[in-house]
């Protein structure tokens, strides 16, 4: 359960109150407001607060472009314009507040992620839980050969299992070693009177990168979009990319019109450089070319291929 | 009037409704919201949105430092604590959004602060309206001697008629040339059918400085407070300080423990050098210290002498 | 001419100096070092100093994914793996500086760019020379029709006359206002001492938008050409792209690697939407697809058909 | 030893080679180029390049505030004058960069600055070494009582023994699990050919906190100084401080007077809140204060006490 039972009681609070407000609202996301929605085996993502909605955009945008329509066809149109443009700032008109539990080595990637305001959970001053991530049997996989990054088959079977007892094995020890060091009890006694304990700070290197941390993160949607765009991707790590997922649920209740225009121009749209633009138009003139032919690397060549063949269209 | 006709029809529909919410409100701030606050000749702002409260600041400093209280005395304590000790984080948990009219010398500086989002209504694309600032009379002023940056003595009588006159004059004439250059109407069919007007982009840059553009301009608490800190100080150039007051104002209503807070700590406290520590300390020990034993400059001992003068505590 | 006798005196003493280093050098950029490059009528850039090389990028690069090898063919495929998958971050390993002089509606669209750092000179303090910006008889076109934004047919015969006219004549008379206000001669005395004259930072708001201002402009490579891809573009004012191409050939001599990957994966290359690549399958494979048909608005498809025309590709 | 003989080799290299430039050169700091300084137990900093010295901060102010002058002394004044009224742009204009060797929960809070660019080892694509980070004897502490954040008394004979023997098993045990789960061995074969060896992305979740992980990291003089006024402070966490140190004297080498400036006027400056100068006021008027009049809380007096009591100064 990722919730401690007083976080359950806060978020039931919060939930049960109304207030009234002159600011735009989104009833489909104030719906799911404060509520938890879990993410791996522990871990969650709650939107906590969130600023401006899809008639933002467009008003920052006739600000900039002058006097529009209002209807909501020419909304999309827009707003669809901006996204296809790559009009940034309208978008960052917009704001969202996620509170988010997750793995440390998790936490590592997406703090690379610099366009954020982030309040996390300090070790330094509080005791971290005994919670760690373990995969599930069906995310476990071997390195991928054909790719220095990234995962190839899923192990299965008695190996699966060595794997599991070794990720457990280990990070239960992590945490006994912690709480040793530590040496403190749930009143915060020594439970170990016959020495004094380390100081928190050092304390918590014992514990591994699959332990959970938590924080606030706020960003503008601007740059949400852009961290989903890199950590919702087929290439991004399926750990980091089920929080994107989840959170990319959250943007499409929150502001739909700019979450199809996201769809449409940037998760499904495909950026063909200049040599693979003259590829396409050689072959759309009736051209047979091939790899060596068309100046792109085995590599290039084989995306390419997988983009632009007309089973994939399916 | 700053407002268009239309402007205040839009704001009045906006003040007008009200929605259910669950997230934090703050009636204080709901008072005002939309309202244009007049700033200088012909500018304003308005604030649109915000996120946040001071409980939002209090509890994203309970993720990083663990649970506290929750009783508002204890909330005070927190946030001058995090103010005093300079942990920004918590406070960039807020966020506030502002419709700003303003001349554009006073974009110029304003911008330079780049921790914002900014969309600015854009000449290349609409036309500017004529209005353009102009001192008022008390705020004209000669050139500091002491000072290579700001201002001396007030200009007074037929000097300063003669000062108005001429920037007047000026921007009167700067416009004329710019509605020349478009050779637009109100319904945008030549005035001048015998020639083809010149571009929006390259007319635009026979306006002068004073000429007033507008933006929306959002910000995060933690920011906004540094941007106020410089720009509500008496160095600053009175016309973005007139701004910054408005604002100032703003927060009082929305964040009034962090207001507080700032006040103390950052606006009304001083930053003190480590030899001008030394010179308090000898002072205090009961030393009688002078410029030249106190290994200050002329300038920095004049500046310390004012800031810890017993008169200046009346 | 866009330098002062002193600037340029001052850049013969640079170039003519060399010093010992161990740091990497480009040679082809040295050789340009310092020296000003003409833009516009009377601005220049030059660049003052740079950072990294093709080769910091790479060992970057190499410190995220491991070692790799080092021979140049296999320098260019690393760079142009990191520009074609978006791994931004080995471009920011690479810091160059400018020195700008530049109109101050460029200056205005220029600064939008906020990861930038910037010393720009202040009229606050200082007193701006009477240098304006005045297009060439080539670059003075009508406002656009099928676009709000940018500019249509060039402005010719007795028409430009009348527009070079009046910009020159209203820059001309804004600076004698500016000049009559500040009440200064060359040597810092009164010109007409039966008055004041007015602080500089209230006399500039009488200069027009034309006028130059210079400035200090440092930024890493990643960003630099993310500035570059949005400035050098045909959509970008004519003005402004005029900077962005001279800064192109400075990019070229620094960076000449990840210059032509840069060409290859972002310049030239395109993004299509996942509507457009449907229509690209979708021909293909030999069907024939019309607007309708299409999915794409007819914008859209017209924007389509011109990049994938095999015409476009002579 | 912190640098794996590959790494010695190819510094020897860099450092044995000198190139001709026309940038400025600051040969206190080439002096130790790419050397590595030890931190702690197996880290190191290393300056790997730079841009900029001193002169560059004075011409960029120069740039901004007009001409001045080029003796030395003056250089000092007028970087003492920027840094004392925190005109931060001068100092943006250099920048340098380190190769850092650190723990992993060092590298979580450095990454917390976010105006710096980073390229850190991947634990994706690549294997961590077996080197972890252990305190010296007389760095083990217990938790400060006083301060829910920081240490307390150091903790010395058998339990120190029993900390380190806890951190130390702990660790070994995590790099075995880690290389069981890799299985592969230094040719990249596998260790055990009886199961496949699982992802290095997921394999990494088992290693602790104190492992050592390497980075790239580049920066602007002006954040680095906040970034150093913050971690070296005393109330940073030991570990971080230690690097902040050793970089503290490569500041020294490269701008020695910003390096002055900012020892004066922030390392060994101090703000003082509304109330703590009106303290200082009363005091220096002959009142007595103490705290119940002070306005201070017990906390904010006693610090206030500490830091202009005379026995300070000595």
């Amino acid at each position: 359960m990722p919730l401690s039972r007083e976080q359950q009681a806060e978020i039931a609070v919060a939930r049960g109150q109304t207030r009234e407000t002159r600011r735009a609202t989104v009833p489909a996301l104030e719906e799911i407001l404060y509520e938890a929605i879990p993410v791996l085996d522990h871990g969650f993502i709650r939107v906590v607060d969130y600023m401006g909605d899809d008639a933002a955009i467009v008003q920052a945008a006739r600000v900039s472009y002058g006097r529009g329509t209002k209807r909501v066809s020419e909304d999309q149109g827009l707003i669809n314009y901006l996204m296809r443009h790559r009009h940034t700032t309208p978008f960052e008109m917009c704001e969202i507040k996620y509170h988010v539990k997750l793995p440390i080595f998790v936490a590592r990637q997406w703090i690379r992620h610099r366009t954020a305001n982030v309040n996390e959970y300090s070790a330094r001053y509080s005791i971290l839980d005994n919670e760690f991530y373990v995969p599930a049997p069906d995310k476990l996989a071997t390195q991928a050969t054909t790719n220095r990054q990234g995962r190839g088959a899923v192990i299965a079977g008695a190996a699966a299992q060595r794997v599991l007892d070794l990720l457990r094995g280990d990070a239960e020890r992590a945490y006994a070693g912690y709480a040793e060091l530590l040496n403190e009890d749930a009143a915060g006694r020594p439970r170990d009177p016959s020495w004094p304990g380390l100081a928190r700070e050092l304390a918590r290197m014992n514990l591994s990168l699959n332990f959970y941390t938590q924080w606030y993160w706020k960003i503008d949607l601007y740059n949400l979009l852009h961290f989903l765009a890199l950590r919702a991707d087929p290439h991004a790590q399926y750990e980091i990319r089920a929080y994107a997922e989840a959170m990319l649920d959250t943007v499409k209740r929150w502001v739909p019109l700019a979450y199809e225009a996201f769809l449409e121009y940037r998760m499904n749209a495909a950026t063909i450089s200049a040599t693979g633009l003259q590829v396409i138009r050689r072959m759309l003139a009736g051209e047979r070319v091939d790899q060596p032919s068309s100046g792109l690397s085995a590599r290039e060549w084989r995306e390419l291929m997988a983009l632009i063949n007309a089973d994939a269209a399916s």
